[in-house]
């Protein structure tokens, strides 16, 4: 686990784009952020407040968080010199970055000798069991989607938030690195050996109080021919009870797979839920998640209904209009 | 690649079982053994003539396969005389045991000081692609089955004697440990990186000429929560023209997960056949493969007989009554 609050680093971040994890940080875990650092030169600004390594140590920081992603993934020289005096003050430092911390024979060196950690979140940091395919207590949750990226840790999040607007107990559980960045801890599903996929994902979501909610961010999709083993894994070893189906309708092809167009709901809805009833019988799919980003205020309304209407499924977009009614879908279960 | 032809080294096995590797190279690729090793006490013996480092050596011998498994999988403080002098004499070394040979510090020196290569079959030797998904030229077949172990590998093995018997083009296509001592070859799958299972597959298993068949070892089952997420990436990355389904007649339960039933032969086939069609429309379900070593001679014929009536498929116990009906089955697509 990594400590909180953090410090979110934002380097020289050439756009706001660049700065994307740190956002999504200050998004859905404001309450761990205390403030930004930006190098000069840096044009992403995360809307906190700017802060020196020691003013946002008196403010009670103690991890300092790559938040910001330079083409390559690759850790700058440019940071060195902050990096090295975080470690120094006592920070720990967390990077989701291709390029791991524990590659860079400086940091190191300086982390060992100060006595700190260097999270890379992109490599597993526990040892996972196999699967046991043993039923847990407490409810499980899973997005699955019709492709990669279509909106699946937005809409567990979404979702978390609605939940404990209404006084339910829910907890988003990351399954890759911008999701651990955001919550301090996670499973980097993609950089799991393979028989122990489905066992790191039970050790996510352990058992739990009978009427507690994991929201398991899901990865990859089942009609995806070079993640569907991963999308397999967290369909088993979640064992959910409730599948929400996420799709960003216009979408020409699979992403990265020219060659495939994206399935149907229907399709995304019959394959996961006859993979799920094999674990637990009892799964429904209750609501879908459409994300309507490229898509007018009233175009946006108007396709939630219409998919609503074709599936009989609560349907809508959760980060553009809220998840109260998947959270209503889920208590109603 | 390891090198070919091999001595297998069968150290001080407690019985026959302790064997089974060497055995399964022996039975498979006769032409790749001179000959087996043996110290004192050593309670297996696979068929082929005893003989020294040396003798081997003169046969052409150019890897010492350690062909046994001791329990827990460990390298035994009293077979290291006899891999050093392996080793100083110009062998390599290949085992699939828990206990890796590079982790071993006297085998690393010696092997190092002699040139030599320690194969190290559990843990992949290539950095693996990302699936693509692209459609490769050759054909392909894959064995997937109701339950692991249930016979899916010598299911494989056999339709490629078969099918070379016939004067068709097969290459069996290892991805477990066994059959990669087998052949020499292959991608250990359960051990490789979630992200990269597909692309193994579709690694190992590449364009090859339009007549030829890729018969691809199954692992784990659709229906097994510890192993579903590694079938899927079978499933995916070997694009099969041809599944085989597999089956244990009797097994109480699946394996290692005493709460579940193992599927009908129906169900396998019918979620194969959902998901191997994402990739390629064109798949069939061309046979069955039963493994009744449990069974009478009378019984498995008359069970056989009952499971083909029952699904409409050619069905055989390829390892007790050939493959041959197997091999017409792909001959005839």
């Amino acid at each position: 686990m990594i400590k909180t609050p953090y410090l979110l680093f934002l380097g020289d971040a050439p756009d706001q784009l660049a700065a994307k994890v740190a956002r999504g940080i200050r998004d859905w875990r404001p309450e761990n952020v205390v403030g930004q650092f930006r190098l000069d030169g840096c044009k992403a600004d995360v809307g906190v407040p700017d802060m020196s390594l020691e003013e946002a140590w008196e403010q009670g920081a103690r991890t300092l968080v790559i938040g910001v992603a330079n083409r390559g993934g690759i850790i700058s020289q440019g940071w060195k010199a902050v990096l090295h005096q975080a470690l120094d003050m006592g920070y720990d430092l967390a990077s989701g970055l291709h390029n791991l911390l524990r590659d860079e024979e400086d940091l190191v060196a300086v982390s060992k000798s100060a006595g700190r950690t260097l999270h890379d979140v992109r490599i597993p940091s526990v040892k996972y069991p196999i699967a046991s395919g043993v039923r847990r207590t407490g409810k499980r949750c899973l997005a699955v989607g019709t492709d990669c990226s279509v909106g699946k840790m937005y809409t567990a999040l979404c979702m978390e938030k609605a939940m404990r607007e209404k006084g339910m107990n829910a907890t988003f559980r990351a399954t890759g690195q911008t999701g651990i960045l955001i919550t301090g801890d996670g499973v980097p599903l993609d950089a799991v050996i393979a028989d122990f996929m489905a066992g790191s994902i039970e050790y996510l979501t352990p058992d739990n109080d009978p009427g507690h909610w994991d929201l398991i961010e899901g990865q990859g999709s089942l009609f995806h021919a070079s993640y569907s083993g991963v999308t397999m894994a967290l369909v088993h070893g979640g064992q959910p009870d409730a599948l929400i189906l996420c799709d960003e309708p216009g979408r020409p092809h699979m992403r990265g797979l020219p060659d495939y167009k994206l399935p149907s709901l229907e399709q995304v809805r019959d394959m996961a839920l006859s993979l799920a009833r094999i674990v637990n019988p009892a799964c429904q799919v209750v609501g879908v998640s459409l994300n309507t980003s490229a898509m007018g205020e009233d175009e946006a309304v108007e396709y939630c209904r219409m998919v609503e209407k074709r599936l009989g499924l609560p349907t809508t977009d959760p980060f553009r209009h809220g998840a109260h009614r998947l959270a209503d879908a889920l208590q109603a279960l």
